[in-house]
């Protein structure tokens, strides 16, 4: 009902009609108990669900109609004046003009419908970079207030790892409500981290506060805090867990929470004069959104075994006046502490833990009042794979599977789990999986941005190498993609293995 | 005439005596107007000279050794009692015991000399491993005195990238003759070190200046030095120069000056607060390691053209008192400084700049007394490849390729240069390509040993999958080693192509 584009279009005479790309619609939502009509929680932000759903919707349904488009393509390859009706058809239902190069000899051997496919996904992405940038559709006002709470709670930078999963894209923005430009997001398959890429932003950040003073003073007592998001499917645990461990739960919280402490201890033992870190371990139901928070203790002690589930806080504080929300979380944080005879962590840590909950709160209900209650893509149903160093305007569920890595040789594993995700959801029905692969540069420094480009084309390189059955077979496609993160700039294509004129359309 | 050890060898009856594996001798000593008995330069060093000499000849010397040896083994392969005849051979030669499985089935097939020759290699290798951080052999009572008189200079760090070649492989110790342990070396083909790495590095190491004060405080004034050393060969400047730049040195000159000049603009620009580094280029000439010193002006900038010759020192201070040599140095630069009309470096860069060349004042005496003024292996001699982090007791000339890298996936220049010299140093003999694999870790940081051997193991899969035609033909073995850095240990093996117990022969 948000994509109102798609209202006023009409499929160009002789085609038929596309089948519309419809987004899975929120399945169970009796057996859950939850219907969208039932009342939010008090603590729910109503107009920010809102927001929030009317960008996914959007968004997704750009994705979600680009294959019944291409169907309808196939069909009617051999119609009368077919590459003017092909274009328009397209303008109507993608918003796109294709490259003629892409439709032209279609007369003389069968459309290649794989690389019409490729391309319309990183047109797509493309655009909806483009206007990411441009608009701000889910900027947060309060960027710089998260900073300040942040460093009264006792942090001055929260750097999350996320498991690489399509399903976790959202978590930073939807599932804890955070504005995604204050907190750092590198996702590696089954949150499994790389401790010296870690151990070297935290480096950095020290060095930042010691010679500029940024984000604040060094002589001010706070730490870096690293989370890692771990994640399950409560209902099917066995096959929509996480890939890369087994779709084991206890597998996914031990293995994320032994990274965590491996961090810690590389501070603490690396570097003298006390240095230390915080760290927070997040379990998230990927049908729900619905996270478990393992709260530390008094030494910053976690157990995977020992967490809140925030679907249990809802259903606490769903009487509450809706006054003060925070202060309500936190005294159920307090009791839970009690109750369990375990000792309180810090009050910071006590303060950040009840915002993060109480913004899962809102989540919890965005997936009630948009989705039934439970994800009808329980599933993988990513669009592409991103790969690389940024990605800032991915913040969305399930639309892209995100490996951070510096290069293929030592992001092996993550690109692994990413090929055979997307064997599954695209090969295997013969498209290609298109890959995006990005280098975010820092603009005033000179050479940074040629360097970000050879970066690109060397992560092409190696991928097309360790792939290469997929690209020997058309299966396999890219687009090249650098940003100056600095001035906060639009991403640039700097090239793609579809080898047209990107700007052709525009 | 240092190698005692083969004096008292005898070969085992029935076997002729190997073709020595005699070192290259000095050649056109006459042609270059000196010889080893000509008067020693005033400010040269001779029992450093000797005392390094004696070290190159044993270690070198035992490499070469390894192939007139199995030169004698397959020869004699079909002989009576042959296994036991041949460990008493390699043995008496080269002080080794070979693996019984490598010589068992000789009377069956023919023996495999390339595994053979991988083995000796290693082993080689690992017994000069083991010797240097045992003995420390190469060690400088100075460590201590040299980081002092660096900072009296107003630097905290000498970072110096040389080429991979391995006729710079003994740039620290010998052809500057400073203390190892108190520089950093990170080697690429030709000298193309990398920019963001390097960032990396300063922001450490100004991290630790603030928080532990290591090396010295923040607060003092001293800066970052970074030095590139690019080469050339007088003798032969088409073909014996670097490879990496088509044997050009102007070319290789102004490559390298750029990098270090991009390095610099990286820290200015991406840091506040007056950030900034030195630069300092030196260029060498692999003929006789008489080196160029591009010594930089007032405002540090340098010039491809504009460097100092030593050789023109050598020559102008030969008849000097010998008392003060860095004082008769800087003089010398003063006056070169004055004679161009160019500003001079700051008092710091110039007392560093005359301590380096005076440094070489010895070694071009070393070239002279050892070998005749000129190298006779003006060309690649390399016995194997060095790739990873790490390579502390690598510090000989024409010993080692060595590409400092943490992905084959970025080094991959580096190790194309480093097969193609080995291509026709052994492949095109029909000998395997020696690679020692090594990561140097922090042992006090939990972990980290299994990283780094994980590490090797990646870079080991990398490097085959890479030149997989040479490891299918078996012409690549590689050798994978750790070392535990922080503790001074010596390196342990973890692994090998060979698929031999290592330990076997101990």
């Amino acid at each position: 009902m948000f994509n109102t584009r798609s209202k006023s279009r009409r499929a160009p005479q002789g085609f038929q009609p596309p089948q519309r790309g419809a987004l899975p619609q929120g399945r169970a939502a009796a057996a859950h108990g939850w219907s969208s009509n039932s009342q939010l929680h008090p603590f729910t932000r109503k107009d920010e669900n809102s927001r929030l759903f009317h960008y996914e919707q959007k968004v997704k349904q750009a994705f979600a109609e680009i294959e019944p488009t291409l169907r309808m393509l196939s069909a009617a390859q051999h119609e009368a004046d077919f590459v003017g009706r092909a274009q328009a058809l397209v303008k109507s239902e993608l918003g796109l003009e294709l490259p003629e190069s892409l439709l032209v000899d279609s007369w003389i051997k069968p459309l290649d419908i794989g690389r019409l496919y490729a391309w319309c996904v990183f047109e797509t992405f493309r655009q909806m970079s483009d206007e990411f940038f441009d608009t701000r559709p889910l900027a947060d006002a309060d960027d710089f207030e998260f900073q300040r709470f942040l460093e009264q709670c006792g942090f001055h930078t929260l750097d999350v790892s996320p498991c690489a999963d399509g399903r976790l894209a959202h978590v930073i923005r939807y599932v804890l409500r955070l504005p995604y430009k204050a907190v750092r997001r590198k996702s590696y398959a089954g949150a499994m981290f790389d401790v010296e890429d870690s151990l070297q932003k935290w480096i950095e950040t020290e060095m930042l506060r010691h010679r500029e003073g940024s984000p604040n003073q060094a002589a001010v007592p706070t730490r870096y805090l690293k989370a890692a998001v771990y994640h399950h499917s409560s209902s099917k645990p066995e096959s929509e867990g996480c890939a890369a461990h087994g779709s084991d739960t206890q597998k996914a919280a031990a293995a994320a929470l032994a990274k965590l402490q491996a961090f810690r201890q590389s501070v603490e033992n690396g570097f003298c004069c006390g240095a230390s870190i915080d760290l927070l371990l997040i379990g998230m139901d990927t049908d729900n959104d619905v996270i478990r928070l393992h709260l530390p203790d008094a030494n910053g002690e976690m157990d995977v075994d020992r967490y809140v589930d925030a679907i249990d806080l809802f259903n606490a504080t769903r009487n509450s006046s809706g006054l003060d929300a925070e202060a309500a979380v936190k005294r159920y944080l307090e009791d839970m502490s009690l109750a369990c005879g375990v000792s309180q962590p810090t009050a910071g840590m006590m303060r950040l833990s009840a915002r993060l909950l109480c913004g899962n709160l809102s989540q919890i209900d965005y997936v009630r009042q948009y989705h039934g209650g439970c994800y009808s893509d329980i599933g993988h149903q990513e669009r592409f794979i991103g790969m690389g160093i940024g990605f800032e305007e991915v913040q969305l569920r399930n639309l892209t599977y995100f490996a951070y890595l510096q290069t293929v040789e030592e992001g092996a594993k993550d690109m692994d789990v990413g090929i055979k995700i997307f064997t599954g959801l695209n090969a295997r029905r013969g498209l290609p999986i298109p890959v995006v692969i990005r280098n975010d540069y820092h603009g005033q420094v000179p050479g940074a941005r040629d360097r970000a480009e050879a970066r690109c084309h060397q992560l092409d390189n190696a991928l097309r190498n360790r792939f290469r059955d997929f690209a020997d077979r058309g299966l396999l496609h890219t687009l090249l993609m650098v940003r100056d993160c600095q001035n906060d700039g639009m991403a640039e294509v700097v090239g793609s293995s579809l080898d047209l004129q990107q700007q052709e359309a525009h």
